[in-house]
């Protein structure tokens, strides 16, 4: 049988999941895909994610890869698997990649991007798709800070304790904080983040935006490696795994290849 | 006892609620809010809203007012009420009135948004904040049909079959259209609306994009009285009460009375 290996770009209301990774006791959001890829197959598929997200945290762009063996063409995949997901994951788009292609393993960088309601009050409305925080922030002072996380830093303090990862260097490409009414968006591209640490960088901020940390807390703790330098985990809620990006020459790489079927 | 008369700004995900209207069989968002006050007052309070919202229709900035008999001052209410509160309610202002407001009888306009998600494939993230349309929408004709919105109309043929309202004459005082990204912003701000109305004109608006119905369908409506050469109703989800207004002589009359009590 031929196989056609297809890539998903996937969004998802991570609120009701407990995160991206299968789990043994709890509902995961690939559990959720496999079991429906699976389905459409009628044979167990196993789907490989660029990464892991924790529960609560949303995603406008995840990736992941599987091998079809059926007959279902590459660009409907996005009609039939959303016809039979719950509709707080949706499929955005279905596309053939390279039979060696990884949406782990080829990832170039990827991009989160964090969103704040700042007001004295809790939104309702968007209570599941924000962090909330109550104080006032001084949005100078957080800038202040974000030159110092580009480049390419040793990130050991910017973990989870028992976040279990042994190489913790990691280059980040782009941060940027924007204000529009009672919200800050922070952005932050890299070629890869360890567990909690998008949202070990917003807890930090916040605190700078506070003033219970300099704005220079985090080239401290990139020389300390200290978890404790820097501010808390910022709440799940206000985060989306925004793109994930592969590389031109494998875009092109997987251009040539749908060409060469199609 | 001394009365003191409270009107509360109330922000609401309406999601899982019957409406804004006290029911027999269902949960609606009045019987939350009196459980609430009912309780930290030790005694049965009823509370008068600006008008309903229908089951799934959101709030930002829906009015109410109650007479308060115990020691809470006024502007603790917000505080001590999202204290109890479910998180999908949420208020974000009160503030003593004259003892003669009302919250209904004294709203001079009121605005309402409507956000429609258009794009091919529904959105997990804001699914139950929007409304979903995934065909290509012609903003130029939408555009065209607004200044027939505009001034005072019988508007009898928007209204909810059985909608129950006699007196349908209401005035327009804007009307608006802004496309941000896959989002289209509608806004429409009134002296009141039918039950179902804004739904109706969405709906109608929406079919106007799509080529089905012509920009001038609203003035044959006003003429011919049909629900018939209207929309369907367009989906509670991205409907949103946003402002309720009272006349600047009430605003006046309130801020003297707290004056004199302060």
């Amino acid at each position: 049988m031929v196989k056609t290996r297809i890539l998903l770009t996937i969004e998802y209301d991570g609120s009701a999941y407990a995160g991206w990774q299968r789990q043994k006791n709890a509902l995961a959001i690939q559990q959720v895909l496999e079991e429906a890829v699976s389905k459409l197959q009628g044979q167990k598929t196993v789907l490989h994610g660029s990464g892991r997200t924790d529960a609560g945290v949303h995603a406008l762009g995840q990736c992941a890869h599987f091998d079809c063996i059926c007959t279902i063409p590459p660009e409907k995949w996005t009609f039939v698997l959303n016809n039979i997901l719950p509709d707080d994951i949706r499929i955005r788009k279905s596309r053939e990649v390279a039979a060696d292609f990884h949406a782990r393993y080829w990832a170039c960088d990827k991009t989160y991007q964090y969103i704040i309601y700042n007001c004295q009050v809790a939104s309702a409305i968007k209570r599941h798709q924000t962090g909330f925080v109550p104080y006032p922030l001084d949005r100078t002072a957080m800038e202040q800070a974000l030159p110092s996380l580009l480049g390419t830093h040793d990130f050991a303090a910017f973990m989870a304790t028992h976040g279990g990862q042994e190489d913790t260097v990691r280059t980040i490409y782009a941060a940027s904080l924007e204000k529009r009414g009672d919200t800050f968006l922070f952005y932050i591209r890299g070629n890869g983040f360890l567990r909690n640490m998008v949202r070990i960088i917003v807890g930090t901020l916040i605190d700078i935006g506070r003033g219970r940390l300099q704005p220079n807390v985090f080239t401290q703790a990139y020389e300390r490696k200290d978890r404790q330098l820097l501010g808390d985990t910022a709440p799940a809620s206000g985060l989306y795994l925004q793109q994930v990006r592969y590389d031109s020459y494998w875009e092109e790489k997987i251009l040539d290849n749908v060409d060469q079927n199609g």
